[in-house]
């Protein structure tokens, strides 16, 4: 998408081979074999290898999900197959399998371009890992742009119907012209993993700081591969661009023989659902509690803007914080401005271990157009440091 | 214009009174004296005292100042009087004396008014404390609305002319119907200096962390008081909203027998130009140097959104380090959109006191609609780190 593979081997001198795939890596040998498109068998010694396959989408395991109009949205190709087919004028209503980020941003792209769409998953909660009144300002923004959202549904099979296809569940069934499937992504492993490679959360690719398999001439960077979370100290895998893109750099260093470390991930993500900007770092209530602290949670409601200026709307924020330590543990924001890049504050904090105390110290940024005096992550701070107050008060 | 007084005595049982003009205070007696509107004298005694008198608008010292249709904008009644000038449909050109935050925020309304508007300082350099690149957006995007930016043009009266008022500079006269003085604010201290209480930079009243004064029975807060620099550690005077109200709310939790310690400001800034948000925290390359740290500065033009996403603009930021301890030392962002919340991710490093590699490292928010992959500020940061690092491998 961005550079073509001529550009790699003209201009950089790179020996990029397109067509080859790669069927097992020799750790003795320091050697990769494959197989090329044309069926032909290739080896390649290597100093030092980088496992940099990703991530593919799953497939749901479903009856008719290898149907005609049946797509994951993950790569490049799929893309295109989508685009050809809401080209031909025939696509009047979508069926979105999952409600993650890719869905989200999916449903906004086929509403501009005036189709109907049903977003459909198992679970009962929308955005479980939202704080509820978060996760209900989404739920009511999809609502208000027509987009049907359809949880606890347990989908059976998917059929060739009058119209189109359509996604046969216990209690209803949805008809459409395409499913969408955008129920997550794994971590492309399996090369790693048969060579004997360490494994880690979700099956990801096992790396230390320096990005290096527990093989150390073998590296692995990208969505295929783990990372330390800033707040727990563990391992997690949480595969998106940032992460993958100063890994990528950081084995490139490594192998050059210049040391770089990666901290790891603070777990930030934001997206952008119709008007409304969602936004997140670090813990919510229940991972903070599973990584074993005891997370304290408060919610508020601010406003985008200063009472006085025109324009203003809601602003929610919600914040953890570890009852035992007072140390801020995670934070999330939903608004129609202000969200994606306000969360910026809260990712710094969470990599330079600040209480909540600290937090509700620092001096933020304040004019009238961009919201009250108090940001409200200082005023949802405040709140949460009176919470933890009180706990530690009464114990 | 929050709250009337009627609602501060009625509802909160608080002996608020207006109309008392306080003249001095006697420490040894533990008393205010003063006179009301209706010149009675009055004597009030105290446990404890705080001086919230708030900062005064600079009158610039040129002959005919005084004359009317010449305004400061600092009081509610200053913008009664003129709102009330601007009703009269008179003023079809005003003249603003200044180019801060006050000056820029004026002169997008009275734009917005269909008013013609000439801005004019004595100083050669348009917004001295940007870096240059980020200064030249700033006057690029008032010269795209039509505003006259005249510097280096030293005021030498103001004059009653045919059509209004005449503002004549030595090499130049500007007439309008209003002028407009936006050349700053001092603290209102003298009170405390006639009380003998220590004063500060810039003639503010000196506070430590608990916003008491040389007389610990005696607090200040508002832009009348000092402050500690989160990065210098020095006294600084920032009077701007934020700091203001924390140290009302810690002076109170003091008083009240809850001790509260303020760490400090970070310098942290923002304002709204017409279509451009301009933001600062933290010291500039000057700054930091007057401080005793070593700067080195970069300055980079990052977009907006991802390169693959419509509507993207540039995203000016400049960062400054020390050359010593590779501290991260102040950033400003400028751009169309995100610059104002983004500066809070540096402003909260600062209160950190994150070096520029520990910045770049931290998981910063992307997704397409908000910024490309890197976030400006870590693109900025990683350029600043290159520097840094020359330095130290030729020193």
């Amino acid at each position: 998408m961005v550079r073509r593979a001529e550009a790699f081997r003209e201009k950089q001198g790179i020996d990029l081979r397109t067509g080859h795939r790669v069927e097992a890596i020799g750790r003795r040998s320091r050697a990769v074999q494959g197989t090329t498109l044309d069926g032909q068998g290739f080896t390649q010694p290597y100093d030092r290898l980088l496992i940099a396959t990703g991530a593919s989408a799953v497939r749901p395991a479903l009856p008719g999900a290898d149907l005609p109009g049946v797509h994951p949205l993950k790569t490049l190709e799929d893309g295109r197959r989508i685009k050809a087919l809401l080209a031909g004028g025939v696509v009047r209503r979508v069926i979105v399998l999952g409600m993650g980020y890719v869905a989200m941003e999916t449903v906004e792209s086929l509403r501009a371009l005036g189709i109907e769409v049903d977003m459909v998953k198992p679970g009962t909660a929308f955005m479980p890992w939202l704080a509820p009144e978060l996760a209900a300002a989404v739920r009511a923004e999809l609502g208000a742009h027509g987009i049907g959202v359809h949880t606890g549904l347990q989908p059976q099979r998917i059929e060739a119907a009058a119209g189109g296809l359509s996604l046969v569940c216990r209690d209803a069934t949805f008809t459409g012209q395409m499913v969408l499937t955008a129920v997550g992504v794994v971590p492309r492993s399996g090369l790693a993993q048969s060579a004997g490679l360490a494994l880690s959360v979700g099956n990801s690719i096992a790396v230390d700081r320096t990005l290096r398999t527990s093989n150390p001439d073998i590296f692995s960077a990208g969505d295929c591969a783990d990372a330390y979370h800033v707040v727990t100290g563990r391992k997690t895998w949480i595969p998106l661009a940032l992460r993958a893109n100063r890994a990528g750099w950081a084995v490139a260093d490594n192998v050059c023989g210049k040391a770089v470390a990666l901290d790891g991930v603070a777990g930030t993500a934001v997206f952008r659902v119709f008007g409304l900007e969602v936004a997140r770092t670090g813990l919510n209530v229940a991972e903070a509690g599973q990584a074993g602290f005891e997370p304290v949670e408060t919610t508020i409601q601010s406003s985008t803007k200063a009472h006085s200026f025109p324009g203003a709307s809601a602003l929610w924020v919600s914040a953890v914080g570890d009852r035992k330590t007072g140390r801020l543990l995670g934070m999330q924001i939903v608004g129609r401005e202000g969200a994606a890049h306000r969360i910026n504050g809260a990712a710094v904090a969470l990599h330079a271990g600040l209480t909540v105390a600290q937090f509700f110290q620092t001096d933020l940024a304040y004019a009238p157009p961009f919201g009250p005096a108090w940001d409200p992550m200082l005023t949802c701070a405040g709140q949460l440091l009176k919470k933890i107050d009180r706990h530690l008060e009464a114990s």
